[in-house]
This record gives structure tokens, sequence and C-alpha cells, in this order.
């Protein structure tokens, strides 16, 4: 048996908290692990969301096997309905995972017939030449996994996003006897979760916030409004059962809580015995002492229900003083703005808000330092590349390997696109692919997006000033006086001086000549304006000009 | 004598972080407490900065008599180079404070002669009619003060920004015994700082810092980079006294800290008698194991040093392995994502970066709740109006006064443009001013600024699209092909397709039809073009028409 070289590629997911994914190649086998997406970042003007750059396995086409998925977060299975439909392989995926694909593909009408095959933790299964292995990790979506791969090279352990809790609200903790079996039998390659690296100490169990939201609507004079993420069935279950202990009853506010609440149900994931949840209708049924809203928002996402609440904006739910409300989440990095402003607006109208990190209505889905320091030293692997997170985490979470012992030569710190390939005996990292961003603007996938991007920030900054002029065609003089349109440059509405002074400005700088050469009126009236506009009002608008032939 | 009503009223800094400006009106009196400005939120694309709307005062300049600044940061003296070309009125401010306020006029190179009156803390000065004394505050800039204004209705006071601090660099305390005194007197209005309300428990003391930095330094093994606010000058006279203890020499890097140093140096607020300030010219004499780089940056602004340093931009300074860099700051709210790029920026390039609120690098210079809770116990007043805070820090902060006993009734959260009217015995709220934000984007200030903002927000989302039509002006019918020119919308120079596919549809709706009527052929236009592109690319430009008569 030829014994090929292990490549290992993380597509996405390094050096940014997002759009996860990563291929693991063996002579004639590529497996994918995870195909998320990512929000873009405030200087992204426009973008929708971020994919991974799939050019190498579209490439390698025919050495595609399969798509492993540890669980049924938005950046691990976000990229779906966008890359399913250039790389048709079978999905590998937990019950409620699956669940949660089904529900996103839906959402995107997408044409594509998902091949799901269901995986069951602890039973092996086969991915093209790779024998794989799924084992329960708690975070904060039940179902969630690690993966085992074993290659002819060694066994390489993916932690998934990850953390360490005793005592899970699903009562399925992270199986650790599974994971100090195969340190002892030796691990070849740890690939491991950095996202909260910098957090020293462990991360609180998720029961915390269970007793706390008890206390929380058990003390309630009013009505509780919670806001959390959709896919956080387990705080979903404690609402239930705090609900019913309190004899309340619950409304799901906003399409997607409700789409993932029905199918959790389905699913078994969530359960009801108490029989808390209704449907809107009912909702004028009950006095406020009895009632719970359960909705999506805890980001100040500007569509959600919680936002359009605060705002006094939502068609049928009002705030009224007494209400409390409850945002079990934290920020994602950026969006602390909008979040503060929600929570502002909802103090305004006389609801107590519980929020922040001290008030233990949110713990997250990640291992801390100690945990992080648990799976290494459980593991032992030769060779360790830390996962999932922004450089810095990265670079501590090496550092925390280090400081156990694993050799620093051991220790791969990588970009996207980075190609970390292992024999037996070493590892090194064997090149880059020419790595880029995919924006997923709209319909289009732009290869472009950069000069697109530029000059939206361009225009966002100082605005937009287009000039039209119209030439004789034959004597190349202008005609008519020329025309200046402005968008977010000054308030041509109420002022218009200085856009008029322009035009005069345009008139007089093509004077009564022959212009022949088209691109040196273009670069005149430019260089012009560009001068006297930021005489007059220190801003640089992009300027545009036209010449029509008549 | 006639008793007249107080009218209190805040022109900024309630409901918001920044511009703190506030007029306290008795009689024929008004007197300004803080001139401050802000800088925008994400969303107000390409403005500079926002500074509070004086219409008010503009309206009663016949009986203003002052502006009483507490300290030098921009958010209490940042409006001055805007506001006082309007308002030539004496400033009245401690020494280091009207240090700061003459660099700040002199960057903007005013040609206001600023009227600067020293006060001194304990000695009461006039201004109208109105009695005022400075007591000393610890905050993160020497020279803060509080303020104490002696009105024929009672005494007011205004903590300006504050904590306690047993231990401060500069050794001068927040004035406990002057407080207490005061409150045994009796204290008719108490304004007080909000911005850290929602923090449980002490704000540590700034000693601490000093104590973390002179580890650092000690235990650094190469070159030692420190990123400050310029203003942090506690923080800047510890890196001397750390650099004199471990005999390293330090370098100012960035025009603003050049320029803060030597004035402080020369106003006595900082000392350095090791002589350890280097110019730049000296940089190359010293080993990386003998130098200390002080610069900006701290809070991830593109153009300072550090950020240029972290991208390998600088003209002069390259990061090293082996380099350590302390970012001695938290982030202000909307910087995170700048801030943590710098910091994976510099973790690249091999330094080792200390950071985040865990280091003890840096602790922040506004009072925790039992901060709070002590100075609403000294003081005693009558009525309290939380200021200085988002909206939810005043209600967090109001919720603290009610706890320790002061009657909800006599509690005021209040908007910006609130009048607060106390006569003698009762307080209320008496109406509120028009109240606008006043933008200052290049040279304008901008009255009609929501119109451009909004135009800059569409431009920045979907971009651009521009048609030009040329009309025949006796006939009204279209002359030659309609011309499309777009921006930020889809990228027309590698694929021209929709842009031209959109100059057919154009053309063919205009048809051969004579158009007499200019905003019909501009509806049209819009319309089909709108449907067309969202149907093509599901983004919706911003679209204009122009016609030419030609």
């Amino acid at each position: 048996m030829t014994r090929h070289k292990l490549r290992i590629i993380p597509l996405g997911g390094l050096g940014e908290i997002g759009k996860n994914m990563m291929a693991v190649e063996y002579g004639e086998d590529i497996l994918i692990i995870d195909c998320g997406m990512m929000f873009p970042e405030d200087e992204m003007l426009g973008v929708d969301l971020l994919i991974p750059d799939i050019t190498y396995l579209l490439e390698h086409k025919h050495k595609l096997r399969g798509i492993v998925i540890t669980h049924g977060h938005e950046d691990h299975i976000g990229a779906l309905p966008y890359i399913l439909p250039q790389l048709d392989l079978p999905i590998y995926a937990t019950k409620l995972t699956q669940g949660l694909i089904s529900v996103k593909l839906k959402e995107h009408r997408s044409l594509i017939k998902a091949r799901l095959k269901l995986i069951t933790p602890g039973v092996r299964f086969q991915v093209g030449g790779f024998k794989v292995e799924a084992f329960p990790v708690c975070h904060s979506i039940p179902d969630a996994v690690g993966l085992i791969i074993y290659t002819p090279l060694g066994a390489i352990v993916n932690s998934g996003d990850f953390k360490i809790d005793y005592t899970p609200v699903d009562g399925r903790p992270t199986d650790l006897s599974k994971l100090a079996k195969l340190g002892n039998e030796g691990v070849l390659l740890l690939m491991a979760d950095s996202t909260y690296s910098e957090l020293p100490g462990y991360t609180p169990s998720e029961k915390i916030v269970g007793q706390t939201l008890e206390h929380i609507i058990g003390d309630a004079p009013g009505r509780v409004i919670i806001a959390t993420f959709s896919s956080l069935i387990s705080r979903i279950q404690m609402v239930i059962d705090a609900a019913t202990h309190h004899k309340r009853h619950v409304f799901i506010v906003g399409r997607s809580m409700r789409d993932t609440v029905k199918m959790a149900l389905e699913l078994g994931y969530l359960h009801d015995a108490g029989q808390v949840l209704c449907t809107a209708d009912d909702l004028k049924k009950y006095s406020h002492s009895q009632t719970i809203l359960l909705t999506t928002g805890s980001q100040g996402e500007p569509t959600s229900a919680l936002v359009r609440i605060a705002n006094r904006d939502h068609p049928e739910i009002r705030v009224h003083q007494g209400d409390t409300v409850v945002i079990s989440a934290t920020p994602i990095p950026g969006n602390e703005s909008l979040i503060n402003r929600t929570i502002d607006n909802l103090f305004r109208q006389g609801a107590n808000v519980i929020y922040g990190s001290r008030s233990n209505v949110h713990v997250h889905g990640h291992g801390s330092q100690e945990e992080l320091k648990m799976l290494l030293t459980l593991a032992k692997p030769r060779f360790f590349m830390p996962i999932h997170g922004e450089y810095r985490h990265l670079v501590i979470h090496a550092g925390l390997a280090k400081s156990l012992g694993i050799q620093e030569s051991n220790i791969f710190v990588m970009d996207n696109g980075n190609i970390l390939e292992v024999d037996g005996e070493k590892a090194r990292i064997a090149g880059k692919l020419p790595y880029g961003n995919v924006y997923v603007d709209g319909l289009v996938l732009g290869r472009h997006a950069q000069v697109i991007l530029r000059d939206r920030k361009l225009l966002s900054r100082d605005g937009i000033v287009v000039v039209i002029v119209a030439l004789d065609k034959n004597k190349g003089c202008l005609v008519g006086t020329p025309d200046i349109v402005s968008r977010g440059f000054v308030d041509a509405e109420h002022d218009g001086t200085v856009i008029n002074q322009g035009r005069e400005l345009v008139a007089s700088t093509l004077g009564k000549g022959h212009h022949t050469e088209q691109s040196a009126i273009h670069t005149r009236i430019k260089e012009t304006l560009s001068k006297f506009f930021y005489e007059k009002t220190k801003r640089r608008p992009m300027i545009i000009t036209t010449a029509i032939e008549v």
C-alpha cells in the first residue's frame, strides 16, 4: 500500500470567527468538515454574507467524498445553500443538525435534493477512504459532535465547537472517556476550537441560566419577554420548563424561531409536556402575568421582532410599564451598539431590562482556557492546530498547548488556505492556496467584489457628483449648459450654491473650445471640480463625468 | 429680591456618551458647563463628529455669562473650536485643562482669542450672578474637577466625570470631605456621572496599572510599545517612572501625543527627572532592550501610528519578534473590531500583545456602583439627575438613588433638551427644546444633514445607477442611445451584461414616442430599471435619471 501524505486545508474559520470549513485529503479522497457562513464586517457595505472560497474543491471535484457537519449553527451549515449547487455531495450529520439543514434549505427554496446521511455518535461510518466517528460534545445547541477521522497515518480529532459542561440541559455531556481512550491509543493531530481561548478559567454550565430564568420568571410582576437565538434549543427548553412551573403560557414571536421550535418538537429535541406553548391567536386570552413571549432579536437585528417592539414599530406587541425583558445572549462583536440601542429603547418604554454578562441570563458555548487545556491533556496529540478563532485566539491557544509541553515546532498557527502536510513523522506548512473571500451580495457571488466594495465605501463617505455635458458631435464643443446631479454630498435642495457654482465652473473650464479627446475632458472636469468642492466643503465626493455627443 | 425658577437644561451627554454640555439658568444669567464633542455612530456615514445643539443659547445670548469646563477630555472641550466663533464667552478651567484647550484651538488654527480664566479648586469665583466653586475629583486625566454652583435656591453639584481613587498617581484624590460638608449644609440638586453605572463594586485604582506596567517593562526581552490615550497623563508618567527604574529610553511616536507631553511637561503635570524622554532622532542609538515607544492608536484608529505599525505601513517603525506591545486602554464601544484587527496584525508579526481587561494594563476613569452610592450618600441631594450616559446608564443610576432612599418623584431621568425647573420646594420637567443633532462634516455644520446621511446609507448599501438620456428639444423624442453609469452596484468593467441590458431596456421603454412631460420619463425609467435590476441581481441601487434636451 502506498503511503500518501495527509493534507489538512482550512478553507474558512481561521483568523476569523465564522464560515468554518476544512478539507482533509489523503490520496484520492477529500473529506470536507462543515460548510458555514459569516456575517460581513462593517466596512463590507451592503454585503449580505461571506462564504468559504471553494476553488480548490472545484479543482479536485473527482476526489470529493462528502461533507461532515459538526452541528447546526449558521457558521457551520450556513453556506450549504450556496455551495451544494456547485458540489452535490452527501451530507453527514446528526438528527437535529439534519433538521436545521432542512429548515435552511427550505428557507432558500433550494431545488437541490440534499443527500442527508444520519450519523450516530459512537458508530463509525465510511466517507470515501476515511473511517469517521462522531463523539458528543457540549455546545450551545444539542446534538453537537466532534469528529475522529481515522487515516492510514493516524487518527485526526476535530473538536467542533465545544465546551465542557458536566450538567448540560440535554443530559449529554462531552464524551471525555472517549477522548481519554483515544489519547492513550495515540492522536496524530488535534484541531480544537479557539473561540474563547482569551478567557481564563472554566465556562459556567448552561444550568446556571436555567436557575436565573426560573427566578426572573417567578418574580416578574407582569409579562416576560425573552430574546435569544432560535438555535439555542436548550434555552428554549428552560423557558418552557420555567413557564410550566410558574403557570405561564409561552408565545413564540417571529417566523425563524417558530420554524425551529416546530422542527425541534417534532424531532423530540424540545418537550412541552405541560402544553404551555400557544399560538399567537391566543395571546389576548391571557393576562400579562400569565404570559411569556419568546423572540429573536438578541443581537439588535433591525428587522427582528424585539427591535421592532423596542421601536414601537411592531404590528401587535407594545412594551408596557411592568414588563420584564431578558436579553439571553451576549453581543457578537460588532453588534454592541445595535443591542445597546435596543436596550435603551426598551427602558424608555418602562420595561425592566435584564442583560449583560453579570446577570447570568446567558452563558456561551465555547470552552475557556482550563477546558482547552483539559482537551489537550486528554487527547495528547502529536501535532496541534488551533482552529475557529481570530488570529489572536489561535496564538493564545497555541501558547496554552506549548505551556502543556507540546513542542512549538509541532504546533501550527495557520491561515485559511494554508496547507498542512503530515507524514507519519513530521508535519509542515507546505504552501498556501491563493485565498479570497467570497461575498454573497444579493444573487451575485462576487469575484470582483473588491471594486464594488471600494466604490460603496467612497460613496458612503462623501457622496457622489455626476456631471453631464453634451458635446456637438462634429465640432466637439459644449452644447447647452452642463448638468450636475449630486447625492449624499451637500444638501442641493436647500442650498444649491456649491452645485450651481460648480456648474458654472465646468462651463467656463470647457469654454468655447473644441474638444476632440473625450478622456481629456473628463480629467479636466474632475480635477477642477474636485479642487473646488474640497475648498468649499472640505469633502471629496466621487465625481463621475459623462459626455453625450449630440 | 425676586425669586426666579432655576432651569437646568442638558444640551448634550444625556442618552449618549459624549458631547457633554449643560445650561444652568437663573433669572438673567445662564452659565454653561462643558462643551464637548462626540464621535459619530457607524451609520452616520462620512460624518466627522457631533457637537451640541446650541440654538437655545443663541436665542438667549444676552444671558450667557461663561463656560465652565470640568476637565480636558474631548467629550468636554472638543466642541469649543466650533462653538466659540458663535458664542464668544470667557472659559473657566483649571491649569492643565487650559493647556489642553489651547492645544486644541491651535490644532484648529482658531482665530478666536479664547478668554481663558484660571480656576483653583476650593476658591470661589463669580460667573455672572452665580458663585461657583470647583472641587478636585479623580478621573483619567489630572486637574479634573466637579462643580458647586451656589444659587439663591440652593447649591447645585455637578460631579464632572469622576471615580474615587484613594491612591491616585497625582496624589490628588476626590475631595470627599468637601462633599460631606456640603451634604450636611444641604444640596438642592446633584447631577452625577452615570457612565459606568452598570458595573457593580468599585473601580480599581490607577495604581494597579503602574504596578503591571512596571512588571511588563521589567520582564520584556526586547522593545516595549505602549499604546494609550494622549490625555492619559498619569499613564504617561507611569511609563516614564518605569523606564527610569529599568533604564530604558522613552520615544513618543505621533504628533498629538508629542504636543500633549510637551505641554504637560511645561505646565508641570509630567516629570522626567531621569531624562528618559528622547526625540525620534535618537531612536537608532539604543538597542531594543533599552527602548520604550509610547504611542496613540489604542482605539485602532486607522491613521494612528500603532495601526500603521501593525499594518507594516509606518515609515520608520517595524514590529519584530520579541517586541512586547501593550494596549493600555479599553475599547470605546464601536471600536472593538478595529482594535481586534490591530491586535491580530501585531501578533502576526511576532509581537507579544498584552491587552484586555484581565491583563490590568488599563483601569477606567469612572465610578462603579459603590462609588456612585458613596457620592449620593455624602451629598444627600434633595433632587437628583443622573447625567453622562446612555439611557440605560441613567435608568440604572436612578435605580441606585432610589435604593438609597431618594424619593422616585425627586429623581429625573432626562433627555437632551429637557428643561428641569426647580423652585425651592419642587422640581419638574417643564418641557423640551426642539432638539437636534449638529453634524460636523468637513466645514459644513449640517442643518439638513439627515437627507445627506440617508442618501449615503442608500449609496453604501447597493450603489448607484445614473441614466442619461438626450431628448430632442422640439419633438421630445430620444436622441441617440441612453447612457448608464454605475458605481458600487455590479462590476460593470468585468461584466457589463446587466448594464447593457438595462440600457436597451431604457431605449425600448422610451421607444420612438414624444415625451413632453419630463417627470413622467424619469418615473418610467426608474420603475422599469428598478424592477429589472432587482430581478437580475436582488439589489436595489439608487437610480438617478437625467434628461438633456438637445
